[in-house]
């Protein structure tokens, strides 16, 4: 039976500039009593790999330092109300504020996404094969708000080892007539799945999930397949 | 630890207008061997709700019927593009065409939406509990196109015995300022997650969800929390 089991992984450190994540994900699996195996996927919240890649800028607290930053980060911005932007980042991603966390960091600072969260995911998966001999699957997560539905919720902001989208045009219902619903965001239905378990207090920045079918196991990215180009969106 | 266990459910049946849905959920427990408790999740695809009660129309594969079949589901209709409509339905949700299922239908017909899946998820439960003494959560999903994201995603149509959003405003972060992200949609990562194991031919109608938090059961509804009103919305 295809069960899936998603377990939060905790991790006592405070995450900073220069840090490996290896060694903190493998202390956390272990703590876990996890081993790990082929096609187990591991999920990581994008907070601590900004942290650990230094996308962490000084932020006095003033709206207008909070938005010079936003704009900084933005392509650009696609609405705005009181002190909410709805941004393009640079990276194509639509989200609030340009992803920027100014809570959960350290005083005085403000947390950017990863510049490159997919080349971050395919760096994480390699050192985890190179010392550990497994094939995994990585998903690096942040929480976006979505159009016409209250509350956020967690999507991939990169990803390795995995086909982020589930490609089922050309199949058949058991009726015989093509699936209506084709493309299946595989990765962002992950990083939710995560996302339930996760500790708002940022203690589990990690999270190992096991069952996942071996089909999604692949290559793609999120920039790549995720990324819906504006030309191709009919809201913006 | 809170492990979340994610089980897909199999049935053989082929749901009719008029059909229960607590007994063929019970015997598809039954044949995972799994013994419900309180604070266990089950999730159903909307897919056999709306079959259950009927709301199954006739329809000829015509352009001309799908089109006038989509308009009368639709409040109105937000954009166009070839055959596809987003549309923003009688119950407040933004979705594609409607929701109307044009696959995996019996041959000549289209399944719509339920009439209040909130309403569907609420009785299901209280069947349930009149069953088996168990007091779980309900989740009703459909499948959900978004912006600016290729692929679509599971969402929480219904929901009955949880609470849709997990509301943390007012709580402070580890160095005790304010969250940032202050309302999760929990109805519908539990939706992404149940869809990570469902098979996509039809024949895992229900899922089973153990490990969810207890925190996060109580009463609410999609319908009253999730769904935004479009005065609210910044892209209406």
């Amino acid at each position: 039976m295809a069960q899936l089991v998603v377990t939060p992984l905790y991790s006592a450190h405070r995450f900073g500039s220069g840090d490996e994540l290896l060694p903190h994900l493998l202390t956390a699996l272990s703590d876990a009593s996890i081993t790990v195996e082929d096609f187990d996927l591991l999920v990581v919240t994008s907070k601590v790999v900004s942290k650990v890649e230094g996308q962490v800028v000084s932020f006095n607290g003033t709206e207008e330092a909070r938005e010079s930053l936003i704009e900084s980060q933005s392509r650009r911005i696609l609405r705005r109300r009181g002190g909410l932007r709805i941004t393009e980042t640079h990276h194509g991603f639509v989200n609030a504020n340009a992803g920027i966390d100014f809570s959960n960091t350290e005083p005085e600072t403000a947390v950017l996404l990863p510049v490159d969260a997919d080349k971050s995911a395919r760096a994480l998966r390699a050192q985890f094969s190179h010392a550990t001999g497994k094939t995994v699957g990585i998903v690096i997560t942040d929480t976006f708000g979505r159009t016409w539905r209250n509350g956020v919720a967690d999507v991939a902001l990169g990803a390795a080892g995995i086909q982020v989208i589930d490609d089922l045009r050309g199949q058949s219902d058991d009726s015989g007539r093509l699936l209506e619903v084709t493309q299946v965001a595989i990765a962002d239905e992950i990083a939710s799945a995560a996302n339930l378990v996760v500790a708002k207090d940022g203690s589990t920045p990690f999270v190992h999930i096991r069952g996942l079918a071996t089909k999604h196991f692949g290559s793609s990215s999120v920039a790549e397949h995720i990324i819906r180009p504006a030309n191709e969106d009919l809201f913006r």
